[in-house]
């Protein structure tokens, strides 16, 4: 892992020149954030325990009106514990394990809601197409053992706890599905989220495992400001962000799993562009590490079998709804990224720049409506 | 302008080391990109006439079953040239004049396909909201004299043309538009593309002058490939730039104008998005300079009364299906952009990100239509 670039913004912060950092930051990264003093007990833990603490503030205006909402926010990523050659049991077990010790942190820093990577009770094994022993990492979204035991901590630390795991839907056919549990700071069990957008991409098919989600785009109105949850892929589908927003998502969370041949490049932008074009917060969290499996398996690009397929990025970061940004955690450890939001900045850049008053959703009904139909001909002007 | 910041990529290239300018870049810009060889000769024309010329190479894999569809697009940024209270021909006149000059060097690049900024024939003068003597600035986007001018040259230089104009509309009430003029190499008018999302933002409510567009999301078959106009704010609407897709444009191109004020840090990330998501190609041009108008106005933003509204930034650029970007033209100086691309490109991205076939429109066709009813309560779950 040491040969990995650690991160963009050290890089710049390491090389330029005071007077252009500035102005490279305020194109690169928007309005400069503030730098969140975090207490030194959970800093110091973090370094005990391991990984990166990082945090930034996004503020809002004061309004006559309402009462600031600043809520703080915790984005986790991390590697895997144990190899995943390892019992299943031992490997959910270390990183329940894992978990539990950056929530603690989290809450120390006054996190109201976290959120996990995609599938986080696990390698992200889907690579190897094996049934065996990856179907047995799922678990019930309403009762398996990671929900009782983030509704444990959720309760202790009065914290939202999103948890995206592998679900085994007993009450459908045994089917598997890629879902994000919501569990409110009471402890209580709030909903859960499938994930709309199912890749067919690179080392995946993930239709091998789980098929489309069903629950739509619904939000979660927490103690802390209305939340919906875009699972991976879906960040690549504007309208998907689009529909949290139309149901009034103030934070959308993105917890992913993506590697740097990949994707990497598309990272910074999309969830971005979503915050931007949707006028809330977004949260784009992706695993960190290089994840091996016990038997090795091709990726259909004519090279030959192996056993990994390629470096996890990381680079999990927060981005308002005004252009700003928080710089990425780093690409090769663990970390904990803590934003503090005031949420009343959603309405003030809608107000501002009034994109769903101009999005012209009728329009869009419309023609996608007309765009689906088997005999749908394109407007394409031609010289005559 | 002295004071002003040229471009993040040239400080990039300056301060970081080599190793890590080839990290940084492939993460911001994607894969490096070929630098275009011009022509010496165009290139001492434009060093002559004081403007920007850059050129790079967007490829893709060789097909058995297609020969690559290689062309060459040009993006022209640039400031107005005489002092806003001149006479408005006078103005016009020594628009069509600079922009003649920096076709001519496009031609000479080979270049097949050309887009001007956003209301490219006249001061971006619509902060004002005055009537007179901005209105004088429109005309047919069918038979005016730009349109005229503009046939001309698209014959001689076997060159498709993209004319963003302010327009007026004889034969529906002589009511003004914000549209795209597109004609053909032949020197054919082939059609019109108008402004489908109007801004209510900043010193604009361009609603004073003109309604939001009424021709859809036509993509317009040239022989060099099937092309689409998203017109400025347009760009901050993910679904206008889908719909573009939808009808199977392979290059979207988005003139706009734009101050570094109200926008800078969203203008890299929402062309790049479209690009991504759609898996076509985008063309981002932005006009650049300081327009200083005869009357004082204000800005609703509680500050005196002032005679321009800030600085455009340029920064055109182009970005590619697969994540890859240009650099951006520079935030100060008239330019020319010259970007070839293999169009065999966007179908490549399709197979492999396969994002038309997991886009689900039919859910959204259907989650929109739903949406837009007066009566639509949004999917919210709360506690009980």
């Amino acid at each position: 892992m040491s040969d990995e670039f650690e991160s963009v913004e050290k890089s710049l912060q390491k090389h330029l020149p005071e007077h252009e950092l500035v102005e490279v930051r305020r194109i690169l990264y928007g309005k400069q954030l503030r730098t969140l003093e975090l207490p030194e007990d959970a800093v110091q833990e973090a370094t005990r325990k391991d990984f990166e603490l990082a945090g930034y503030g996004f503020d809002a205006e004061r309004e006559e009106v309402r009462s600031p909402r600043v809520v703080r926010v915790g984005a986790i990523q991390n590697k895997i514990v144990i190899p995943t050659d390892a019992p299943v049991l031992e490997q959910i077990e270390s990183l329940h394990k894992r978990i539990t010790e950056i929530i603690a942190v989290g809450a120390k820093c006054g996190v109201n809601i976290i959120c996990m990577q995609e599938a986080w009770t696990m390698p992200f094994a889907f690579c190897t197409r094996e049934k065996h022993p990856w179907c047995q990492f799922a678990e019930s979204a309403e009762e398996g053992p990671t929900t009782k035991l983030l509704q444990e901590l959720a309760k202790k630390y009065n914290m939202v706890i999103i948890s995206p795991i592998l679900e085994r839907d007993d009450n459908h056919g045994e089917i598997l599905a890629n879902t994000a549990v919501v569990i409110s700071n009471t402890g209580a069990y709030l909903g859960k989220s499938r994930k709309n957008h199912i890749p067919r991409v690179g080392d995946f098919n993930e239709s091998t495992y789980y098929m489309e989600g069903n629950t739509g785009h619904r939000v979660f109105q927490t103690q802390f400001g209305k939340i919906a949850i875009n699972i991976c892929y879906g960040r690549h589908h504007p309208p998907n962000w689009m529909m949290y927003g139309v149901n009034g998502a103030e934070i959308v969370f993105n917890p992913s799993a993506t590697v740097g041949g990949l994707s990497e490049p598309m990272w910074p932008i999309e969830a971005r562009n979503a915050a931007i074009a949707n006028s809330y917060f977004t949260c784009a969290i992706n695993r960190v590490g290089t994840e091996v499996f016990p038997n090795e398996f091709s990726s259909a690009d004519g090279k030959p079998a192996h056993k990994d397929f390629g470096h996890f990025y990381g680079s999990s970061y927060v981005a308002g709804p005004d252009g700003s940004r928080t710089p990425g955690l780093s690409r090769t450890r663990d970390g904990l990224l803590v934003a503090e939001m005031d949420l009343n900045l959603c309405r003030q850049v809608k107000d501002r720049w009034g994109f769903r008053m101009t999005q012209r959703l009728d329009m869009y009904a419309r023609e996608l409506s007309e765009a689906i139909k088997p005999d749908y001909v394109p407007d394409v002007v031609k010289e005559k």
